[in-house]
C-alpha cells in the first residue's frame, strides 16, 4: 500500500487517481494552472459524494455546496506523461463553511506537485443564501476522517 | 468610460473584456470555478506583454514567469450570456516574486464576481531556478501602474 | 462593414467574435482542437437563441436540441494573440434533425481557420426520443436566413 | 479480459482508460461535446507514441503530425460517475496523411458512446508543409496492427 498511497497523502480519506492528459498542458509544455482546480474539484465532489450532501441548485433537494473559495501552491511542474494522486480532507467546520485541503502527488516525480485550500459554503439554493451545516453532516465528517477543528 | 470601467475596476491599469460562453457553465447551471482561472491567465498574460516579459520554457529566452500560487475568492455566480472585465495590476514585488491581484467584474450583474491574488516568481527555465526581478521590469511595472510596493 | 464581415461569412447570419486566449494553445503552440468545438458551440448557441429553442434536460420545457454530430476541417493554425469570427448556418432541414455549418475566421491571419458540420436532433428529453422539427421552428430558420433545403 | 476490454473495442489496437470527471459535464448535465475530442486526443497521443512519431513544431525533430480534421458521432450521453474506454486504430494511410478510428465506450452504459474518425498529415513543421509518410511508420502501424488500406 505505500506504493500506492504516499505518505504525504496518508491524512486524506479520499483519494482519487487521475492521468495527466497531453492535452493538459499548455504552450509553456507544462500542466495548465487550470488542470489542478479541476483536479481539486473531481476529488472534492469525490469526499462530498461519500458525506451524502447531493443538493443543488437543481433538482429536488437546494441544500448543496457552493465553492466560496480556493488556493493552489504549485510545487512541481507537471508533464505528460503522468498519472496524480489528488487528495481531499475537511480542515475546519464553520457554521455554514467548510474548509477543505487537497494535495496533489505525482506518481512519475514520487513529489507533492501541489497543495490547495478550499473553502466550501453549505448552500440553500432556492433561499439563496448560507444554510448551517447539518448536524448528519458533521457526523459524516467525522465518522469518515475523525475529530476537525471547529467541528 | 465610466459605463466602461467601473470604479471597482480603477486601480487596474490591464484590463480585458470576455464574454462568458455556453459551454463555461457547468453542471450547477453557473460558469465552473476552473474558468475565473483562465481569465485571471488571460488579463495576467496580457499584463506581462505590457512588461515585455515573454521568455519561457521554450525559445530563446530562458527568464519567463511562472504561477507560483494563485487564489480566487467567488463573490457572485456568473451564468451565460454575460460579458465580463477582468483586470490585472502588480501588488507587491518581492527579490523574485511578484504579486498580482485580480478582478473579475459582470457586466450583466453589474457587479464584482471575483478577486483574485497570485504570486509569480521569475524564473530562469534554463537553470531551472528563480532569477532575480530584472530592473527595466521593475522599471516597466513602475510606468504602467506608478508605485508598487517593494519595488 | 466589409472589414469586419469577410465575404467567406456573408452566407452566415449568425456570428459571434471570441478572442483566442493564450491557454487555448496546447503543447504544440498553437490553439488546440477541441476549443474549435467549443467555439462552434458558442455560435451554435447564439444562432438557437434567436429561434426561441431553449427547453432541455431541465427546466420546463423538454423540447430542445441535441448534438448528434459535429466535424471539424482545420484549415489554419492559430495563436495567441488573435480574434475570431465563428458563424452559424443552417443547411438542411429533415423531419427530426437539422443541419448546420460553421466557419471560423481569423481577423490576425485575415483567412479561414476551420470549417465545421454539425448535425443536431430536435430531442424530446422528457420521452427520451427524437421529436419532429416544429413547424414555428422551420419558419423562425426561413426568417433568420430564407430557404433551406428540405424545409 | 473480455470484461476490460467489450468486442466493439477489438479492433483497436491501441486504448486508454479515462475517468469521466463532474467538470466534464455542462449545463445540461451531461458529458460536454468538446470533452470527447479530448479523449479521442488522449488516444490519438498514445498510438502516436507507440509509432515514435515525437516531432512537432517545437524541438530537434520537424516531422510530426498534425490534425487535419476530426469527426465525432455522439451515440449516447453520458454523466458522472463514468469510466471510458477510449480506442484508437489506424483505418488508411495516403501519401502524407493518416486516417484514424476512435470508439469511446461507456463502462457505466455497457455501451458504445461515440464514434469518431479523424484525418492526421504528417508534417514538416520547418518546412511548413506535407511531408511523405515515411516508410518506417507504414511498418511500425504494420507491426501494431496488421496490415492497413492504403499501406
Amino acid at each position: 500500500m505505500n506504493q500506492q498511497r504516499p505518505t504525504a497523502l496518508e491524512a486524506f480519506p479520499v483519494l482519487i487517481e487521475l492521468p495527466v492528459q497531453w492535452g493538459d498542458q499548455d504552450s509553456f509544455g507544462h500542466v495548465n494552472n487550470t488542470v489542478y482546480f479541476r483536479w481539486f474539484e473531481s476529488a472534492r465532489i469525490a469526499y462530498l459524494e461519500q458525506l451524502n450532501l447531493r443538493g443543488g441548485p437543481r433538482g429536488p433537494d437546494p441544500i448543496g455546496p457552493i465553492l466560496a473559495s480556493i488556493k493552489c501552491d504549485f510545487r512541481r511542474q507537471l508533464t505528460y506523461p503522468d498519472r496524480v494522486l489528488v487528495g481531499a480532507r475537511v480542515t475546519r467546520i464553520g457554521r455554514s463553511s467548510i474548509g477543505m485541503a487537497h494535495l496533489v502527488w505525482s506518481r512519475g516525480l514520487e513529489a507533492v506537485a501541489a497543495e490547495g485550500d478550499s473553502t466550501l459554503v453549505v448552500f440553500d439554493y432556492q433561499a439563496g443564501r448560507p444554510h448551517p451545516v447539518p448536524v448528519e453532516l458533521r457526523q459524516a465528517i467525522a465518522a469518515l476522517q475523525g475529530a476537525v477543528e471547529g467541528a
